[in-house]
């Protein structure tokens, strides 16, 4: 019945308008001239007509029904005069009356803000006079429509609490007069963070709406500075708020582009299900640039930066939707979030060399200017970034996330890249490939936010990987536009669509608040991983001197920047422009490995990072003769944090490493199960093991935890370990014991005033250290002193002070556990880092 | 003293020429007009001018000694009229005197063949008047040398042992006749295979050159057909020569891009260090496209097809030039050698599945016409054939080594091409890249070994790679060729380098083995190591059908591959032409996952495909709900070969499978150490472990192994793995046992007639299979009937006969241990493939 059969509800609507107050009128839009068209009626047989008009006249009777029962929404959008609501929020309720009206609720608009009432009512009434209507709406009836929403809106003072109270009482009685039920009430904070406590807590206390009506506050970034501030910050609003009260806005989710990620992959399940993961997707690319400063903005900008600006919200958000697991219904807001949230947990933490940063040449001129600084003054602030992130999962390990924005770069525009590997070979010359056809041709999906180039939202999709499904309703496909190449290919090359009606992002989000749409918004838990996953990073940057970049069109290669392993950098390895200052500090590079004597034994020092790689370099030239010797190599490495980067060195950087041969060992074990994050086999699972193929019987973890407790005397733990070491080390000695020095002077977990392990004939021993946790197992310093090769690694200046004092002490290992260390046959090696050693 | 002073030996070579022998004089070219040039001798003082004297002089006494010492060379081409001989290896042995004389050696070159003397003495004295000097050579002096040449030269008859000893006669003879010491004879067999063995008996026994001469046998392929065919004539010709003695050709290794290789990466070494390796290259191509197809060949390449033919050889030899570790001194022939194994070593066994064949329309028609065969008559001989390679270690691990070869394709060419990733994100738009700085641009290096587009051997870099550094004497720029594009770019994007003078194959490979240079040839080692890798995927494709293709431009996409993992499949999935036949066998895809009832459980069949698939599913799927139900999954695991692809399913296609929370259990473990290859657990940890990442601690292998012995009632084992089960998995339930059924209804390791482990108290239990090893460790059936779901795998036609007679079992565990398994409250469910089931 469907076919060639349209019906305007409007003229129902009218049928039944009599019979309605007159007061109500308002609600409703008048309708252009009554219309009821029935496409095709001539090839209905009469009976079909009559059918078709009880059914209409039933399905209408069900409408009006549904309306009855709906109600009520006053919105109350604070900061009525401010930019944000000027520019977008009051066209986005204007264009959510025009979606809604008719649909069963009646609204009243409350524009407030701190203004006086006469002066706020000017500005609006010019805000409201500005409002415009879609594209294809015929002028008269948007003429008419427009009066309506600006009869239904009003200014209104609101500060005290007593003005919220006052607010309340006006909708209640409104309400009582029309005879209408109150379906909800939504407050839109346009207000600085500041304010927000206030507002919230006279919200909460005067202006909630009545029982069985919901609340709706709509909050605006930022949301804090760091993950303290973002806590303090959702703590105060969740003491006046409920969660599912709070819609936090990040607008970039109202992005068409943005929205349509998540339909996309579930309209697409099937094409995608196989290609959304590591074996096939090459990498990620999440990048917003733009064209514009920060000129007029840095008081604002210089508090915030480009990373909590740009990256910790919007691109942010777009990650966690390319990256989650697809939930099986998306149109649950809890299952996305629960998934989203998930995406989070499997983030890889950032660290410093996860980013690069840059900082337009005219940025610090213009905070001197825009806050009166004095000339001396240098700001740190990126106005550039470029991170890597890794998913450290089973669909997305390896593949790298790329998330860029910066400010005064070379053009305007925001995307999505997903990009592809080309896991085919073609066996004609590449002269004959066609783009449609050939696997080699590069593959790629593209959700094009806007701007750039093409100038519109769009989703790409290569010709070569599948035709896409997208709604037909919305979405549909560019039309030629010759000449036209993005992202290394011209656009015929892709399926191309973009939105058939071109939707501002605000427009979207308020009409998701209004129905309630909660996966379009930051919830608290969202919120807070966020913070999580960017505050060390942001810490450990906040002292960093991005490289400054004159900006537009010259930026030329200085913001390139590539990635090896987790490690970003810029291309050009040109020295950085510092701050002026008293002169650049000492490079690593200008210092060469020291070579020297300590406590009679060779001292190799050097600054940290070449320390490491001369260590790792040792450890695998030992590890290689030690196979070739006696085919097989074994080590026993001590816990702690000095180690990490020497771990992860041998893991990622040595490509000859008999890691086959290799048996490893633990030089101590703190008493707690392996799986225990404090568990120094913990540590050498997360930095060494998962990255190398160690047979598995070759890894020889300490048997803290037997029968089901941890360091029983009588489960004999100490004793299997040194029956296993016995059973498969030579004499008993190993070939290299990497230990390190506490600044108690304390080695493996042989601590000072402790007898056990010092001397004696136990090859391994349970200890007790003085810090937490205190039971521990040890190698003995009589097995340790066994090994061919011993080498000690001390770094950082905490113990500069420790190094002196050993320096200085003979063989008193009751007093310094370290100075006991000193291989009976083998070789001692100490490996400092300058400031262990110098200070 | 070098500096701009040139002096031509020839006229010190005269010099002294009246003091030699007249009959030595053939041996020694004579020269262009007596000469002596030094240059910039006016500007050099008087003493400098007699100083020069005296050294050039000294010089060339020491070079006229030198050759005094270096002896007589003695050449026999066996099959010295053939196709090869006359193509290449005269003019290649013509090469070699143009090169080498006036160096030391004097030279006889004998052309032997079963042809009568005189007819060919005639074809011989043709082939030398063909030969042809350098481009560069002054034609007179060109004649000339070529007349010595041909004047050295002479045909002989040599067929049986007498033959033989008559040659070594007449070499003995001119030797003492002429006054000259032997240096050594080279006898370079031209002839087909089935000859081999005759000739190297002869020369063993009668033509062996005196003591302190040298003997090198030079070989041509094929050097058999499989493993055992070429150990069988390794062994036979190791009974006649030493191995330093034979030179086994791959021509590829004379060729001039291929030759390049090794010492491109010796020279580049500190470009080349930190990208040489799996973090840096995306793929490696090796490729030999030809546009010739078999005709004329046919009886021979019906034997052979295109893996014998090119891949295991020459593609080969040139994939362990770019794998392998590079020595430290790539002039040391041993060390290139045991570094060419190490690479074998490595890389990882091919399946069928590794490998894509295609042939040619026209071939099975070409080889019914030219060795009578009837209509009916179709080869599966492959023309085509597309290989992927992986290369297990830790420079190359995950990274494609993709080889192609194929007849009657589109282009000839042949290259090595290695693609590095993108690992850059360039901040500027595209349209601002320029070639050599924009790190955003694909980098390449190609070892581009003739013909194609550019014509001639070449070494392509990448401009925004590095300027790579190339011998200058040998290697020359390439010069502008406008409009040139290769692999994506125009030419003008590389530093391409030809070579200063095109050689040919088989006169690079005669110098080297003249000087000895066994780096270039293949040792006995080699071939059985590439024969080793080759074999069993020959062997599992000696019945595959290929796809046929139209040949040359034709071809399409036909022939387009790609892989994801391990598996390569034609990009166009089309149905495969078959071989004309009965009607084609149903396709897997036309079958639907059958559900049923076996022994009044659920039984679920399917082709082997689904099958694991269905499996792999299910148990993802209980594993998510068991996490999700108690936070943890226990799953034992039978060993066997069954499980093999569904570990690998599990593996590499299951991102959502919680293996963090999972615990995995063996069902039964051989008493053999955890790493022996007969082990259970070994087959987890290669197929399944070395994917994924369960904690270490998560991982329970049954103690088999304890106290250095295997399966000793005393050690308790099997008490020790009950009382693990008993502690971590509540009430001793798994969540899901994966078990299989042998031949003889055995499940676990719980076999028939054999009472341990079928009922009783004891979880675990040790008993003993009627196959080696004998010793087992098992859980037992009562254990295993606790299990929350049972999942019972059964594949293969083989399992036909016992899924019957089980099928027709009560509950007879003593006859059929599988017939005991019924969980006492969990679910049960049989997998078993259409092959098991229907038979």
């Amino acid at each position: 019945m469907n076919d060639g059969w349209r019906i305007d509800f409007e003229l129902m609507r009218l049928i039944f308008w009599s019979s309605k107050r007159e007061t109500k009128r308002h609600l409703w839009p008048s309708v252009a001239p009554p219309l009821l068209t029935i496409d095709g009626i001539g090839t209905r047989p009469p009976g079909c007509w009559k059918m078709l008009t009880v059914a209409v006249c039933m399905a209408f009777l069900a409408c009006l029904q549904a309306q009855e029962l709906q109600g009520h929404v006053s919105i109350i959008l604070l900061g009525a005069t401010g930019d944000l609501a000027k520019k977008y929020l009051w066209q986005g309720l204007f264009q959510l009356y025009l979606d809604e009206v008719g649909k069963g609720y009646s609204f009243s608009f409350h524009g407030a803000a701190l203004t006086s009432t006469k002066q706020g009512q000017e500005l609006i009434a010019k805000v409201l006079e500005s409002l415009s209507c879609p594209e294809d709406m015929e002028p008269g009836r948007c003429a008419e429509l427009k009066g309506q929403f600006q009869r239904l809106s009003q200014y209104r003072h609101l500060k005290t609490n007593e003005d919220y109270m006052a607010l309340s009482k006006d909708i209640e009685a409104q309400l009582q007069h029309e005879g209408l039920r109150e379906a909800g009430r939504i407050f839109y904070f346009s207000v600085p963070p500041f304010a927000y406590a206030d507002i919230a807590r006279s919200i909460n206390s005067s202006c909630r709406p009545g029982p069985g009506a919901w609340l709706r506050v709509v909050l605006e970034k930022p949301f804090g500075h760091d993950y303290v501030s973002a806590q303090q910050l959702a703590t105060e609003l969740g003491s006046f708020f409920q969660e599912e009260e709070m819609y936090r806005v990040d607008h970039y989710l109202g992005k068409q582009a943005v929205a349509q990620i998540l339909p996309f992959r579930d309209q697409n399940r099937k094409a995608l299900d196989g290609l959304w993961n590591r074996h096939h997707v090459e990498r990620v690319e999440i990048i917003m640039k733009e064209t514009v400063d920060a000129e007029g903005r840095t008081s604002f900008y210089e508090e915030y930066g480009v990373i909590r600006d740009v990256l910790q919200n919007h691109l942010t958000e777009v990650l966690t939707l390319v990256a989650m697991e697809l939930p099986y219904n998306i149109s649950s807001s809890k299952a996305v979030l629960q998934h989203k949230l998930q995406a989070f947990q499997a983030l890889r933490g950032l660290q410093k060399g996860s980013a690069v940063l840059g900082q337009y040449q005219a940025y610090s001129r213009q905070v001197r200017r825009e806050q009166q600084k004095p000339d001396s003054f240098y700001s740190l602030t990126p106005t550039f970034a470029g991170i890597l992130v890794h998913v450290d999962n089973l669909r997305w390990e390896g593949v790298p996330f790329i998330l860029m924005s910066g400010k005064a770069l070379d053009e305007r525009v925001g995307y999505i890249r997903i990009l592809f590997r080309n896991q085919a070979y073609c066996a004609q010359n590449e002269k004959r490939w066609v783009v449609d056809q050939s696997q080699c041709l590069p593959r790629q999906i593209i959700f094009y936010i806007g701007h750039g180039e093409l100038g519109s939202p769009a989703v790409l999709v290569s010709r070569n990987l599948f035709r896409p499904s997208l709604p037909s309703k919305s979405w549909k496909e560019v039309e030629g536009r010759p000449g036209l190449h993005l992202f290394g290919r011209p656009i015929s090359d892709y399926y191309a669509y973009s939105p058939v009606r071109e939707q501002d992002a605000y427009s979207v989000l308020i009409s998701h608040i209004f129905h309630g749409r909660k996966d379009s918004f930051i919830t608290t838990e969202n919120l807070l991983a966020s913070w999580v996953f960017w505050t060390p990073l942001l810490d450990s940057l906040a002292h960093e001197v991005p490289r400054l970049y004159p900006g537009g069109a010259e930026n030329g290669y200085l913001l390139d920047f590539e990635f090896s392993g987790a490690q970003l950098r810029f291309c050009q390895q040109q020295l950085e422009q510092l701050v002026p200052g008293p002169g650049s500090a000492p490079m690593p590079s200008n210092f060469q490995v020291l070579t020297a004597k300590y406590r009679e034994s060779p001292l190799i020092s050097a600054w940290p990072e070449e320390l490491i790689s001369k260590l790792a370099d040792d450890i695998e030239a030992t590890a290689v003769r030690a196979v070739r010797r006696f085919g097989e190599f074994h080590l026993a490495l001590s816990g702690g944090s000095s180690p990490v980067p020497l771990l992860e060195q041998l893991a990622t950087g040595h490509f000859g490493f008999p890691w086959a041969q290799t048996h490893l060992w633990l030089v101590d074990e703190r008493c707690v199960p392996l799986w225990d994050p404090e568990s120094n086999f913990q540590g050498l699972q997360a930095h060494l093991l998962r990255y190398i193929r160690v047979p598995y019987y070759n890894i020889h973890p300490m048997p803290v935890h037997l029968h089901q407790r941890l360091c029983a005397e009588e489960d004999q733990g100490a004793q299997m370990y040194a029956s296993e070491i016995s059973a498969l080390v030579t004499n008993s000695s190993f070939d290299l014991v990497l230990l390190g020095m506490g600044t108690d002077g304390h080695t493996a977990s042989l601590f000072p005033q402790s007898p056990a392990g010092l001397d004696g004939t136990q090859p391994v021993v349970l200890t007790r250290s003085p810090y937490k946790p205190h039971q521990r197992m040890s190698l003995s310093l009589p097995l340790i002193n066994r090994a061919r090769k011993v080498a000690v690694l001390v770094m950082g200046r905490v113990k500069r002070e420790i190094t002196m004092l050993v320096s200085r002490a003979g063989h008193e290992p009751k007093k310094w556990p370290i100075s006991g260390v000193l291989p009976s046959s083998g070789q001692l090696v100490w490996y400092m880092d300058y400031e262990a050693f110098l200070g």
